[in-house]
């Protein structure tokens, strides 16, 4: 086969706030190749992601990534990997780029699965798939006691861990902290697994960071999440170290968890080799597709370091985010969108559920396993039209065109 | 003051080659706040660079460049690192943004210079600007006699210094690497400094750069730049050791450098804890502007590592990379865009030159120091028009507006 089209569709809900929620819009990508299709969502700015695949070449090595993609062929996941290395090499000063290729690399996956009616873990060589156990991400309230509320609320929804994160968190003085994080405790019970999300909040203050390591002993949270930003090494190793001996005193230890902002193989690695974390945090969408999450989960598992997903949109995404540890029976954990936006919703015709024990099984179906509904979507899609010098560049598809069955 | 607008001008040679010759297009940056402005550039693909300022919010961390930096007060350099900050938490998720943002924050310092009536780097708090020895920067010929060809030429417009880079260099045989290296030594004759970049070449293969290292050793090339990834520590770190082992031997030793790759200044501090490299090299237009780059400057020479400038493209972009290290005496060496192209030539209507000595003097002038020449530019302006569902998002602004005077 060859890659003969590229498709965005950017959908976005009525109104988008300022919300920590990434659900509030989406950037679907279809690829196809002869008779079939593949779909896949990049975790990322849309508009800009779609200008990233169609700019003007500025150099040898800055040019947009169509030119590494349309008309390559396609007959394996070796062609995935090369067309990959294309990409790197040929937009390495297009920043943008990683995050317009994770679609399009996981729209490949889908396309080469559903033409070989095989699920994409079979393809990446992943003879079991291990079903998870998914968390509830959910804000901090303004208070404690609407932490308290929300907490209770995923535990009526059948999760049996619960992710705190963002809202005050970090940001006011260290008691109220302590009090939002007793309150979700509280409200999930002993017996559930509690982890909490700083969302970078202290930058690179390792000492700030340190004043919540005593409440967050107390409460036996499982992580703390992104204390700083993406590439801050030696702040996130030197949180580690005052971690580990806080919980040496006989009350379980909290690990780091991070790797969301990582978009590209390496910087993972380097937050696991030189970052001291528990928990390597990756979102598919955005570190360049299932390829390289699959060789951090590889290497996560060499380092003792438990791989997990970051998803916080569709169930398309969802999907996309749990092939590559599908096979890792010890990473148990994974992010799943408890709340999302109803666009989020609407982009499958079916979706991922938990079943009566709160596990979610990965699907063993072709590709992705997951249909895309573009009829239910037509009510969020954007159009978008880029120029240059009066003539077209870009311009959406028509939301209106015929889905390919494979 | 309060910033008023922000205009992107992208200027484009009427033919783009695959070449690594970064001046075939730029994007200009122009801040207005009241009566003044100020100019900067992004080193960065122009669409994709543009879309990341107008881009529509995605969520709260995925919000377009514009909504940090328009209305926001600029009084003094506080100002601009606040703004900055602003941009790196209200786009965390935004890729593309610090390659925007590196534009307007050369801006911001111009056009604060120009109220002031200060140079920059008198505003960075340099007390004395240090004149700079340029090296030309030329691509290895297709055969060892062309590199000897391009090395002449080098040496007869002046220069004491040449980095050879890219073209076949690290893609065939040990050997014919070899007999490139010999010819460019040779060109220059012993007196001056021969420089390699490998543009990345063996990704993250430490053993295929080590079998380069006796001839770079041979040779006595001051550095070997960007081997790896720009991520890609460990490698360098590795390869770093087996270069200083090699001259041991009594024939001094080969330094790494890199950096041009950093997006932020965690990146490049990264690289010089965890890299081993002797060299820091710094995109003003990439890592964020100036301010992250005289912190940079700052932190390599604690770690008794060298600042170098990276820039491949105006004179703008030139005084914008050399304000950062203007003061620091030690970090003699300065690229200098040794054979840019006319459209990189006509953004200024004066241009740094270097001395009877071959050296650089910084410009002890208002800002940058520099004039930029819509007029000259207008026949490589190109228009850029974004819409979404039908409304004009950005439109470029007219080539022919006035430029005030500050």
């Amino acid at each position: 086969m060859r890659i003969d089209s590229v498709d965005f569709f950017y959908a976005r809900m009525p109104e988008v706030t300022l919300e920590a929620d990434g659900s509030q819009d989406a950037l679907l990508v279809r690829v196809r190749a002869g008779e079939a299709e593949g779909w896949g969502e990049c975790e990322a700015s849309p508009l800009t992601s779609i200008a990233a695949f169609v700019t003007p070449r500025s150099h040898g090595v800055c040019r947009p990534v169509a030119d590494s993609v349309l008309g390559e062929r396609l007959d394996g996941p070796a062609d995935i990997a090369r067309i990959a290395r294309l990409v790197a090499r040929n937009s390495m000063d297009l920043l943008q780029a990683p995050h317009t290729f994770s679609g399009i690399e996981i729209a490949l996956w889908d396309l080469l699965g559903r033409v070989r009616e095989e699920p994409v873990w079979r393809l990446l060589g992943t003879t079991q798939a291990h079903a998870k156990t998914p968390y509830a991400s959910v804000l901090f309230g303004d208070s404690p006691e609407q932490t308290l509320a929300r907490g209770r609320d995923a535990v009526a929804r059948g999760f049996r861990a619960v992710k705190f994160g963002w809202g005050p968190f970090g940001m006011g003085d260290v008691a109220t902290d302590a009090d939002h994080l007793h309150a979700a405790r509280e409200a999930i019970g002993d017996d559930r697994e509690l982890m909490v999300d700083a969302g970078q909040v202290w930058q690179r203050d390792v000492e700030a960071a340190a004043a919540r390591i005593p409440a967050l002993t107390e409460v036996r949270a499982l992580w703390l999440e992104e204390p700083f930003g993406a590439s801050e090494y030696d702040a996130y190793a030197d949180l580690a170290a005052i971690a580990a001996r806080a919980g040496s005193a006989g009350r379980g230890s909290v690990r780091l968890a991070g790797g969301e902002g990582a978009h590209e193989e390496a910087m993972a690695r380097n937050l696991m080799r030189h970052g001291g974390i528990g928990f390597v945090q990756i979102d598919t969408g955005r570190v360049g597709g299932i390829g390289p999450s699959a060789r951090i989960a590889g290497d996560a598992g060499e380092r003792g370091i438990t791989y997990v997903n970051h998803t916080f949109t569709s169930h398309l995404a969802l999907s996309a985010s749990l092939q590559p540890f599908a096979g890792v029976r010890d990473a148990v954990i994974c992010e799943y969108p408890a709340e999302p936006k109803q666009l989020a919703v609407d982009i499958t015709r079916t979706h991922l559920t938990l079943d009566a024990d709160g596990r979610l099984q990965i699907p063993d179906a072709p590709g992705l396993g997951l249909e895309v509904d573009l009829e239910a979507l037509s009510p969020y899609l954007r159009t978008v039209g880029i120029t240059i010098d009066g003539e077209t560049l870009y311009s959406s598809p028509q939301p209106g065109s015929t889905v390919l069955s494979s």
